[in-house]
């Protein structure tokens, strides 16, 4: 017996909150991701589409990193409160709105809370669903690394701003992740000038140094370690970089000063932990559609604004997500206000997102994967990817431009036992 | 020409939400405090009185030192907002309700919130009155101390819970304000054992050990100390006990073990800061009132539960304070919805307070009075008061039983210049 595909389709309208920064210093504003969210609705409501009879009402909310998001949802929801929530990205505004969220028991999915408590969805965040790998995804490619090149100890060097904390919150998913390793760890302040005699002194005793800083400081310490000759590989100096493709790989050790020379040979001992990118047919399409959109709108103040980073890339995903998981349950007999529900069909399961496949672990939180880049070229300062790994069966993969000595550690003295008279 | 006294007198409705735990483990539970505000209350509206036209709508709510208050908060807001909130104390809960309070023009007074971090009255906490002396205003009894005495350096020594982090935020309050002195912090967890040697160890380059734990792991403390000949005027050892008045004093160092005799002469070297107690006729009456109270409501788990502390003393006060400030704000015309003009009536004035005089300073934080107690017997192993320190006026005051002995530092070599051969 033919049934018409019809049967297959629910209809809904969804009222959707986007907590979005207008402030374009954000890497996930609001000018750069609403083109990717709307694009999403564009495609999951195109005719005859599977999920063509959600009919998403989205608003757009500022966010200002603080606690603007929390107050918005509160003044609005005291009628009618959304089906779903995207965003906020900033760990401390996303904790106050998860924590809301969940307690009226609407899904929220974010490409950012990537910070380690919130993978704790037992009570407070129990509607958060992380479309973006968080810091603790990253970590493991850390643990996968020193598993292989049997390291032991590292030393985490991270600016903190005291704010929105960023750096902080990523070498804490190391730290969070790596408890059975020798970690020590040294912050620096914003305002103060960076101390390399102190910060070199505390790497002593420790084999890799793993930073997350400004890409200034990040150079400041690698040529104070190279004229230290430290750099000779008798440590391995790693900076995690997720989201400023400008700051890492060629050139990222160019200012046109009088230390570059130096400090490309002390880059040579730079290595990179950042989001692998991956490109099939479909994401040029989108990729050229998000340029479009933000020439469009005109957005002159807005550097890079039309390229697709991971927020952008994930809060499309999100609406895919969340129609996908809204239609099983719906199909299932329950109501989109049952958000635990419809939270639930969006954990441990993969989808084909709109630069690959997106795989969820059962705690709602996206496998990573991610590069490893290192310079391969060291005359000319070129940079390449030598390894990936991936998050979702834990292999750490060498591509032909490895280079195993490149991560040796050499020139180390182990501690021999005293030899007695 | 005469005016009858009536005129001066406003009628107004005030609802107020009060958020206290029905845990008895806190000393702050509903069934402590309620008598208090009930008292204060009945005392307002009493016939003829100033404050005799304000009608309060008291409502009690559980707070469960997480979440609780929040959210309560929150769903009972969208029809009629309170308009004056007491509580909640604990620090991570009483953070977010005084946030959204603040965002909509609620006063709120607490005898908790105590931490460093609600000094901040700018932003998120602008509505924020404390009616007890914040950990800031305690630590100023460390810095008179320190001044007194020429002390320079301390160990601060704390355990921390994760949780509520009591002891973390009271000592967080004395790094905060000696940041002119050279202090070090030193955490144990309440899982683990303790390990004294590792403890004492840190205590090497440092003059003053200030402890916040339980009484018996300052018992465990002081015994490893005494063990090591630390007890004999090198160090000076201080404990902060605001709270709980069986933890100092006379017997504090009794268990009836093997230990007892050494504990005894140990604790000859460990001095307690603590609220100062005052005693006028009113208090009695109150003290009375509030035993009968908790009696006749038959709290027969409750120990102590008949007995005033801070937070009783506290939350009965900031009902006077509220009367007076509204009583003023109504006068010159301001409704009681507006809560900022309420709230600045409430800071920087002076009241008569049910235990004596009350001092609210210009940031509408209490100005705290504290106690120094010392062993004055060391055969009885009996505690007196030996110096107080007034927030109000900054001074510290020396009584008879003081000694000023017991506080110098003694068998200290001082750091000597190398003489040369």
């Amino acid at each position: 017996i033919l049934r018409p595909v019809m049967t297959n389709n629910i209809t809904e309208d969804i009222d959707v909150l986007v907590f979005l920064p207008q402030n374009n210093s954000y890497t996930f504003s609001h000018a750069r991701v609403a083109p990717a969210i709307l694009y999403a609705q564009q495609r999951l409501q195109a005719e005859g589409g599977q999920y063509s009879g959600i009919h998403f009402n989205i608003h757009f909310e500022n966010s200002d990193c603080v606690n603007g998001a929390l107050f918005l949802l509160l003044d609005r929801s005291c009628g009618q409160k959304p089906d779903l929530i995207l965003g906020p990205v900033c760990e401390y505004e996303a904790a106050a709105v998860i924590r809301l969220a969940s307690h009226w028991d609407i899904p929220v999915i974010s490409a950012g809370a990537l910070a380690a408590g919130f993978s704790n969805k037992n009570t407070e965040f129990s509607q958060l669903t992380r479309i973006a790998p968080s810091y603790v995804k990253m970590a493991e490619t850390f643990t996968a690394m020193f598993e292989h090149f049997t390291w032991r100890s590292a030393l985490l060097l991270f600016e903190d701003d005291k704010q929105e904390r960023n750096c902080y919150f990523t070498l804490e998913g190391v730290y969070h992740l790596m408890a059975d390793f020798n970690i020590k760890s040294y912050a620096v302040s914003m305002e103060e000038r960076l101390d390399t005699d102190d910060i070199l002194q505390n790497i002593h005793d420790t084999e890799v140094v793993i930073m997350c800083m400004g890409a200034d400081r990040i150079r400041e310490v690698m040529l104070a370690a190279h004229r230290r000759r430290l750099t000779n590989g008798s440590y391995m100096f790693f900076n995690v970089e997720l989201f400023n493709a400008s700051s890492y790989g060629n050139g990222s050790w160019k200012r046109g000063d009088k230390y570059d020379s130096d400090a490309r040979q002390a880059y040579a001992s730079l290595n990179t932990v950042t989001l692998l990118r991956t490109v099939k047919p479909e994401f040029e399409k989108f990729s050229m559609e998000m340029k479009k959109s933000v020439e469009k709108s005109g957005f002159h103040d807005c550097k890079d604004c039309g390229s697709v980073n991971m927020f952008v890339e994930g809060f499309h995903d999100a609406m895919l997500l969340y129609a996908i998981a809204l239609h099983e349950a719906m199909k299932n007999g329950y109501s989109k206000k049952n958000g635990t529900e419809i939270t639930s069909h969006m954990w441990n399961r993969t989808f084909e997102g709109i630069a690959g496949q997106v795989s969820m672990d059962v705690n709602g939180d996206r496998n990573g994967d991610f590069s490893l880049m290192a310079m391969t070229n060291v005359d000319a300062g070129t940079y390449e990817v030598v390894a990936n790994y991936f998050g979702e069966n834990g292999t750490f993969q060498l591509l032909p431009a490895f280079n195993s000595e490149h991560f040796t550690l050499r020139g180390r003295h182990k501690e021999q036992p005293e030899i007695p008279d």
